[in-house]
């Protein structure tokens, strides 16, 4: 099992920005300047062709540190952010482009699938990781509760198949953006824990109706879709219960409700 | 022009209920004791066979004057309530309850739609006509914001035409439970201002397809869709934005933001 390796730390407006290595897996930890220990810990996953501190993302873990006082983690995706490109990257990269570029709709959606699918059953052994090595910082612990986050996209391609097969996750903020094809509606099934659905109801490729069905095919009993108009890349989000987490996760210092 | 006639007063728990008449039409105001004058006005509707003084309308009303010192009116929709049955409510109750004995679902689902388009169209002009003589209370007048606040099923039948058709309506909320006709659709696609709709996602016999239509057809650009396992007889809603409202109409003695 990889340790924790800590590489950069810098603060800001009472967050702590630590980067570190799991393995080869790069990732960073936003935490309170004065912290609690044991505070909830919130996964984070970026958007396809992102990264760990997109700004959407750090605005939002910024957002989730300051109000709560939890721990927010993020890492990059294979084959995105600091991570090398391996061949079927590149490739997939350049077909999705190609796709787009010609006004392919289908050719993007299957290349689209395969590469999210491919992305995924890398993504969740090294987010299984990361939390593993993650629990051995004694700020953090087996006590912290923890919850997935949320990210369009990518983000929630690879957290529906994470939060399926991880008891450690408690509760978990999903969004559109993104085919949803069988094998997600496979592990949405297998989810039992608290979800709250972000759809973009405008999305220019991403059929609204697998995105519903995706939602319908959660088994978790308290789930929740909000949608707004307006694209997963431009959206003005109204209305969202922005106490999902810490209703699910408890506030830091205290358990759960 | 009918003026409003008060027939009756209580009050409990801080709250002042009014029994009035406008004309034919019975209806109920609720405010606070200590009221403030030109506080928001906020338009409930009831469910189809049920009437202004529903429970769940009257928890509704209650929450929505104590908490933000809103003032709340309802009215009986034609052939509910206090009002008399004419030959055609009868025979489209009668018709109804026949057709779902008889699970015959698109013979309820026909029936439902005439009868529903049919009390709309009586009740339009008569939440219209009440609209005119409230604002001739003094704690009303014209200075009032006014929004609609929602109902299931035929409370949402009959808010949809009424805020496509009346300006003094600047917010409003709608709920799921009822088929959405072509002449609901119509009228959602005149309907500009922020609209909240809530969703119960397992109606057992309307079709959640044609719900999700009529969201796409609101021309709002302010709109937001939350649904929440359960039909709308039997829901446990969660993450809704209560400030909705408040958000739109502003706060008592206050002009909205």
């Amino acid at each position: 099992m990889h340790s924790v390796r800590f590489t950069a730390e810098t603060s800001s407006n009472g967050v702590v920005e630590r980067d570190f290595m799991v393995g080869e897996v790069p990732g960073v930890l936003w935490s309170p300047v004065s912290g609690s220990d044991h505070a909830p810990l919130v996964l984070m996953g970026h958007g396809g062709g992102l990264h760990k501190k997109t700004p959407g993302l750090m605005a939002r873990a910024h957002d989730t540190v300051t109000r709560w006082g939890f721990t927010v983690v993020a890492i990059d995706a294979p084959g995105h952010g600091d991570r090398p490109r391996m061949a079927e990257d590149e490739q997939a990269r350049a077909d999705i482009q190609q796709a787009v570029a010609a006004g392919e709709i289908e050719r993007f959606e299957s290349i689209s699938v395969r590469y999210s699918n491919s992305l995924a059953e890398r993504a969740v052994p090294e987010w299984q990781a990361t939390l593993d090595a993650l629990q051995e910082l004694p700020e953090i612990g087996a006590e912290a509760p923890i919850g997935y986050g949320g990210g369009m996209s990518l983000g929630t391609a690879i957290g529906i198949p994470l939060t399926a097969v991880e008891p450690r996750i408690s509760a978990a903020i999903f969004g559109g953006g993104f085919f949803a094809h069988e094998a997600l509606l496979e592990a949405a099934r297998r989810i039992t824990v608290p979800v709250q659905f972000l759809l973009p109801w405008d999305e220019e490729y991403v059929g609204r109706q697998s995105v519903l069905a995706l939602f319908d095919a959660f088994a978790s009993e308290d789930k929740t879709l909000l949608a707004n108009p307006g694209t997963h890349r431009r959206m003005r989000w109204v209305g969202v219960d922005d106490e999902f987490l810490v209703r699910h996760l408890g506030r830091a210092g205290t358990s759960p409700a």
